[in-house]
């Protein structure tokens, strides 16, 4: 057969710096997924693209061709209307299981595809998981049926979404292609935008913890996403927010799911609460119901409802004991002082190590491991207290788990304050 | 099996425009000739590396690690130094025919491992694959055998040489990645390193029918070749050439062959000749014979009997007739004046697109096939005149091969002059 272009042509003109053409990206992505431009070929066009960019037209174009490789879903027949939240990924990030049922109880349907956790950052299926009976897959239909009754769904993308992007994000995960945004956030968008949701909040993690290590480059990618977005008919905002740190006090499947489940009680930790109603307040806004306020949802149990039925739709028992891990290992406070750091990728890497991550797609993960926190940034401490408590069903792990936390605090004279970011930095939109 | 190294981090180093380390660069090359590195991974480090570039040191590791994939063949035992020549390719670059045996006339051996034509440019290989019974395949023994006896082999280099740098040269061919000097010259030397040569003259083309399009690029390529030729103990001199003009008055395997022979019987075109006695100059000084003058072994026919003994030891007859092709078109001088420009990229693309070239590895071509150039730019013509003989034995090639001539030639009012580079350019050693 022949092609319309050659995909030496395409990678020869992003490698000498010249912008593609639109029809050399629905070209490329077309045959890319249909197998007529080879892996090592697309490989070489993401370095290009990796190290001499891609311009706005360009970015939005790529999308648009990624979405097209796939079936677009479309909630407009829904009584109410769609917002969704999308996090760049961090340690301890539980917040889509507290805030999907919170927005659905404001009145607002939360179709929230997920993924699973590959590195140090956790999955939200994989955390999900940890509930027994708790089931990720669904048709469409299935999807449509529990938006309409219970108002959110957290599930597993199915195949026929924006396949394209399936295929590339493998790609660049094994030839070092990953951190390019133009690539990031067109991988992103192309699976939120196919998703059809009518709003989209993205929540841009800053920090050792997350992708983007510094404020500028998470502005980039927050300002491209949004611009995406904005272009493709969905409301969209992005908040830049903190992930030098952890969010709240543990990082592994059960242990954040239990951690959850008291923010929709009406506790929790600080952060986790304030960062919960502050995307709640973002998704309600873009989907035009500013006036709700969802501090209400949470303290009067309707959130907790949602939950509850959220999880028996798709077949978890909510009230069911969640998994615990077998052996436990205390690391214990040094000294008197006042804790100033509490690196996010250590802990994030720890937990991983411990069997609440895994190292390769098709790895099980542990639902009872990670690290449980007993202090965070600011707290006075005493030598000798339990400041981390690491979990895992094979202890085994403690050894390499202990190796990846060299470092990972700091205790500092009293009278000493952490010098970090606050917790939402900026809003994007 | 457990690596020493990630393919990942190595890509991700050379990204970020740092050094690759010899741990790096010795393991990613062995372990790519192996299968562990993916082409997925490696053209895509090959993208860093053309956007990044290599220093010194790694190019000269890059080639090390190459030339240690495979087998060194060693000459050190014959009764003479030996000398070889590399063109970088050019169109009607038919010099090693007439090169080989005449230095080797002159006292020196030429192990001459030689390539396929694939594109525009033409390879010695299938020229010589004209003369009837003439084989390129040889053993390492045959071609000591005849190094010894005649002084000059000219054959296909066995598959035990550098299987790093064949596997990835034909990665590089369909990723957008051969334009990376590091990566030329590791190519181009790891070969010429490896097959054992004492002494090594570069002729590397400038103009629209080479690679290098300019005289800095050639500059930059002659330069790294000739350092690591230099570092790894082989006698190496580089010669900038002219390929703005091709070479001599044929663009064509048996034409070719015809035009060869011509020199070595003390006639043929100007420039073949002179850039056929600078190089044998070249080759016999890096060898040690700089007293000795090669005119002399064409004017007293010396060098014309290394020939014949040279395609006889390979099977050839050399008084056979050669291939003509069956068809022929001529193209004439459209007005008075002076041939000031004939595009040598043209011309290639023309002779290839008759049948002299291949567009794929697998493809056969003409013997006989090729352009005959009746006046070369300098020279005052006639509207009317012959100015081009196109050959092919299938005229359904000529529409196309008449495309590719579009603008190829000038002609200009008379008294006017070509304005274009020297016959030989500079020299760098």
């Amino acid at each position: 057969m022949s092609e319309a272009f050659d995909a030496v042509d395409v990678i020869i003109t992003k490698r000498g710096n010249s912008e593609l053409s639109d029809g050399q990206i629905d070209w490329v992505i077309d045959a890319y997924t249909r197998g007529a431009v080879a892996d090592e070929q697309m490989s070489s066009l993401a370095m290009a693209i990796l190290l001499n960019g891609m311009n706005r037209r360009e970015i939005a174009r790529w999308t648009s061709a990624m979405i097209n490789s796939g079936e677009r879903m479309d909630f407009s027949s829904l009584s109410r209307p769609t917002a969704d939240k999308h996090s760049t990924g961090g340690v301890g990030d539980k917040i889509t299981l507290p805030l999907a049922p919170l927005v659905a109880a404001c009145g607002v349907a939360v179709p929230q595809l997920s993924g699973r956790g590959l590195g140090h950052t956790g999955g939200t299926l994989d955390k999900l998981e940890s509930i027994p009976g708790w089931r990720a897959a669904m048709s469409n239909e299935q999807m449509m049926r529990q938006l309409e009754e219970v108002g959110a769904v957290i599930c597993a993308a199915g195949d026929g979404l924006a396949p394209a992007d399936k295929k590339l994000y493998a790609l660049r995960d094994v030839t070092g292609t990953v951190e390019a945004i133009p690539l990031i956030a067109s991988s992103i968008m192309s699976k939120k935008i196919a998703e059809g949701t009518g709003a989209l909040v993205l929540d841009v993690k800053v920090g050792s913890g997350a992708f983007m290590k510094t404020v500028d480059d998470a502005r980039e990618l927050a300002r491209t996403m949004v611009d995406l977005g904005t272009d493709a008919g969905v409301t969209t905002v992005a908040m830049l927010t903190n992930m030098q740190v952890p969010l709240g006090l543990t990082a592994g499947n059960a242990l954040e799911v239990r951690e959850s489940v008291e923010v929709l009680a009406g506790g929790g930790p600080e952060d986790v609460v304030e960062l919960t109603l502050a995307l709640a307040r973002e998704m309600l806004a873009a989907a035009g119901r500013e006036e709700v306020d969802p501090a209400d949802a949470l303290k009067d149990g309707r959130a907790m409802d949602a939950w509850k039925a959220m999880i028996r739709a798709q077949g978890g028992d909510p009230d069911a004991e969640l998994p615990v891990a077998k052996e436990t290992h205390e690391v214990l406070v040094p000294a008197d002082g006042v804790l100033t750091e509490l690196d996010a990728l250590k802990i994030g890497v720890a937990a991983w190590r411990l069997g609440a991550g895994r190292a390769r797609k098709e790895d099980p993960v542990q639902a009872g491991a990670g690290v449980v926190m007993h202090a965070k940034p600011g707290a006075t401490v005493r030598g000798g207290e339990r400041l981390l408590t690491l979990h895992t069903d094979t202890p085994e792990r403690f050894e390499r788990a202990l190796e990846s936390l060299e470092g990972a605090f700091t205790i500092a004279p009293e009278g000493s304050r952490p010098d970090l970011l606050p917790l939402v930095i900026e809003k994007i939109s």
